[in-house]
């Protein structure tokens, strides 16, 4: 499948090129999220000043926004990365963590997606259902439930904002607008440990920085997150904490091989 | 014992009901503490922006506050989100680090406890003392020796300010003003690793989310935490990386069985 | 071998003072740092409020300042920890984090250097290349390559400030201006965990608390930090994941007869 060698090649330039992820993150998983990037092979920074944020995104390959902790200067400092991305092309990856939960964190999503172009957006169900205006259940950053199909909402912000939408849950959902991916890789085991959403939001990052195509990106980072999880959760049992150590071994680990026998994607056009 | 079994219902409570434990808390433990709550099966969100701090508290269930790493603007945020916790009549659970230490932490937990009703202090024995004005020696955030009992401390913690005290050491002692309980559990180990009295305050956190008696829920949570690090310990050898990678999984993994063999708690009413 | 000596017991006197160790750090490696700092024997305090830094030096035995995620507050409180720690006669170690990737970086970290005196700093090739003007390429914060020999970059750093230069890369590089060490420990691992290269300074800000001279406390700690990884990668395979939980695990271990058996250290006077 054309799909399955697109990611390989991408996992093999991300090692070889080795390209600088710009992360705007939260402090809950600053720590985590640098790991994942450079165990996938490309190169973490981390930087939410706005005296220098710009000059920051001058030497990046991709842009990450993570809103799980968020406080009004750091918006501001993003939206200022955002727009110094825009300018250089380089993709902004946007993880509205706990949309829906405070008007703070719905209304700077919004701002976001409103001044920035937003290449992708990776959330939770009931995160991305609270950008489009569905009714949604969320528990402070946790999605507990939503009353529409995941496939109508990520097709929702997909066209509201022009953006690729990376939707994880028990299946993930990826859709541009026109195309719609489906990815059933990944374990119950990463909802035990903190900030696994925050981890695939940011080796999505790392694809978006060696793949133009923001659609192809995000299937290819949550396909190989999925992978990992699933290669950590096989060594791990039911312990969350040996699988977060697991996840690091696994994500370094990763192989073109992994990708051809574990992917389980389908792509199809967006049914109207 | 009646007090075994209430831990054990209110451990089948919290993986029933997954509370949601809101944490202003220090950067040093932010991942650490939102995964210990996540292990023993409540759910955690960490939120500090003045601007939404109420809002995330309408949606929880209890509210840590963790002064680690404190500035002016996260006290005034931590005296907002108690506040609406207090009106909303979820428990306050503070865990003073480093009182003592410095004047900024010592004045800014007497603010909180004197403009919030705090239902829990889960602090160590010099932290404890400085917020009673007995002499104590801390070395930045650890304590080194004190010279009372630490019965005697968590009493006058109680009394002082109307709260639960929950001083925990090589034994852990509880107390509310009337009744006074120890908790022989716990292993040397969890003094090795960064942030481990930082868990147990957010696992305490946890169980007052479903136990309305904040003495009941403190013993409940030093009980779980300290059993979980001997369970913890007897997997690690003297190696605190791997102590630390085991606690995780033994709070996930902790059984009411667990409680009922491990737990070694006595109580009683204060002596006079 | 004298230097060989001195190591092992300066580990000793870590483990019978346990030094508290002051660090202004940044968000993504606090509990890291922590954690290295506590498994070599010392005690670890973070803490960054202008109001409490002061306070906070006076109770401890070396202070760390690590730009790694700063803003201006951070650095102005850098300088007042700085300044205590100077009037107090405690050593301050700077860890420059992607100096010579921002402006703002490099600017701070000459302030730091100009107003302050600073006892050790311990950097990577490209980040202490940019401090004495001299080219190299940074990418975020790792250093790619510098077109000069690590030894000539040591020995500008500690001539143009006064101060140790530590510098760490496949070899490390001691330089004081007038004497210059090697050492040739470590591991390739090293480069696949997030925080290492602020761990290690934290490592030698832990030394330098108990050993007055700058150059044979970055020695130390350097050496210590080494073999620790070698330790730690010795029972990791290429699993990064593992390899950090191993690494506390070795600093906790690490004993006399291993300095004495594994150090590569090779000391000369600079030649001119």
């Amino acid at each position: 499948m054309q799909i399955l060698s697109d990611i390989a090649e991408d996992l093999k330039l991300i090692r070889r090129r080795r390209p600088l992820v710009h992360n705007i993150t939260n402090y809950v998983v600053m720590n985590e999220t640098a790991n994942a990037i450079l165990c996938i092979g490309a190169l973490p920074v981390m930087s939410h000043a706005a005296e220098e944020v710009q000059e920051m995104v001058s030497i990046a390959d991709s842009l990450v926004l993570n809103i799980g902790t968020l406080s009004p200067e750091w918006i501001d400092a993003m939206v200022a990365a955002g727009k110094a991305a825009n300018k250089k092309g380089i993709p902004v990856i946007l993880d509205p963590v706990g949309a829906g939960a405070t008007r703070l964190r719905t209304e700077s999503c919004r701002r976001l997606l409103s001044e920035l172009r937003v290449a992708i957006v990776r959330g939770n169900l009931a995160e991305v259902a609270s950008l489009v205006g569905i009714a949604s259940e969320v528990r402070g950053v946790e999605s507990i439930a939503a009353d529409n199909s995941p496939e109508r909402v990520a097709l929702a912000l997909a066209e509201t904002y022009g953006c690729t939408a990376a939707l994880t849950g028990p299946i993930d959902f990826v859709c541009d607008g026109s195309r719609l991916a489906s990815i059933a890789n990944g374990h119950p085991l990463l909802a035990k440990v903190v900030g696994t959403g925050c981890m695939s939001t940011a080796v999505v990052g790392a694809f978006a920085a060696v793949q133009t195509d923001p659609f192809a990106a995000s299937i290819a980072g949550l396909t190989a997150f999925g992978i990992a999880g699933e290669i950590a959760a096989s060594a791990s049992g039911d312990r969350p904490g040996t699988f977060h150590v697991e996840l690091y071994n696994a994500l370094h680990s990763l192989t073109e091989d992994d990708i051809y026998s574990a992917a389980k994607i389908d792509v199809s056009d967006v049914g109207r």
